[in-house]
């Protein structure tokens, strides 16, 4: 193994790879559907304002997979079980119209930054900071909220649409995630129980957790001018 | 106008600002294009590699979009004429699996860089720099070929379908680039006449400057075993 502070420790080993992994691969998703979606844009501006978040979550993903090879991991090999998750994430939440991909994006950054912000805690320094450090990054969807809301403003029955739409978003997700914390012992262990005397949170946290994530997400849907 | 060497010449400028923006405006859909595509892959790796490539494009696209500005002109506004003929070019080749895929890239990077280089000789010192600069950042694409060949051998009926698609893109390409040039005077004036005395071709030019981009690209066919 690689000489990382993430030690000897198999357990915690193989959950931060789980979850790099899953990150990692995230990230890549979120930039393929991310840039296509740009595509959707009314005007160029707007186009390469999305496209600049796509580009961004790239730059998450391959720091993401420099920390899985100093990790001595095969990044591809970590990414792969959460390929079809992902995957059946990104079908059944395909945008029809430019406003949803701007939803999906502001809903799925403000998600993923509050998770990244979570789970930091309970990991080893280093890889806490780059996961630290791939939040910073995120959160360049101000725009968003501008857009959305002039959209509502001229024509109201846009809020909705977009509210269901949301709603949508986070039970695919939430659907999704269950899959993979049934499957992925050592990541849902990591979480749950702390692997590796690390930290973690037993199923009471876990509750307190998905209520913060909750909360946040109703703050962002207002934001965007969206009821919850 | 922002202090450059572009200087006070009308008609280059004019022309400047057109070549910037169809450059642009190519990359920026060049980068939803691939990244969309890359999730076509078969493996996680070669999905990364594409994406990859799709990245590089929208660094391309800041860096042209910089120069725009620095000349005083407004990015979308440059773009926004090249926007219908870049979408059809992209609608009419939407590939359609992964092979496709890598073979449109690597031919469209090959295409642009040889025609970058082509123009960068007609342009003054700077934006001819940012011109060449981009130029080396491309050609990512040699896994392409690794990738082509391999299919080919296993499937040599592979062969014939990706040239067919190799030579519906040019005839696309070269539709669409003639679109552009009977309706933007001062870009096809800086190629044939050289506004602004910055040197310029001939009609006998644009005849030799064709052969070479179809000698160049019979050469990327070959290294890819396609028949051209």
């Amino acid at each position: 193994m690689a000489s990382t502070d993430v030690g000897v420790d198999d357990a915690y080993r193989a959950a931060v790879v789980d979850l790099l992994g899953v990150l990692a691969y995230g990230e890549l998703m979120a930039f393929e559907r991310l840039a296509a979606d740009a595509a959707l844009a009314p005007t160029i501006d707007d186009e390469a304002q999305l496209a600049g978040m796509a580009a961004a979550e790239f730059r998450h993903f391959t720091r993401l997979r420099d920390r899985l090879v100093e990790l001595g991991a095969d990044p591809a090999q970590a990414m792969a079980p959460f390929r079809a998750p992902l995957e059946s994430f990104h079908e059944m939440t395909a945008p029809s119209d430019w406003l949803e991909g701007l939803v999906k994006a502001y809903v799925g950054d403000g998600i993923g930054v509050d998770f990244y912000r979570e789970i930091a805690e309970f990991l080893d320094p280093q890889t806490r900071a780059l996961v630290l450090e791939v939040c910073e990054d995120l959160g360049q969807s101000a725009f968003v909220v501008d857009r959305v809301r002039a959209a509502i403003v001229a024509d109201p029955r846009v809020e909705g649409r977009l509210a269901l739409w949301a709603r949508r978003l986070v039970g695919e997700a939430l659907s999704q995630a269950q899959h993979v914390a049934a499957e992925r012992e050592a990541l849902t262990a990591l979480l749950i129980g702390g692997a590796g005397g690390h930290g973690g949170m037993d199923m009471t946290a876990i509750g307190d957790l998905l209520t913060r994530l909750t909360d946040e997400h109703s703050r962002r849907m207002q934001a965007l001018g969206l009821s919850s």
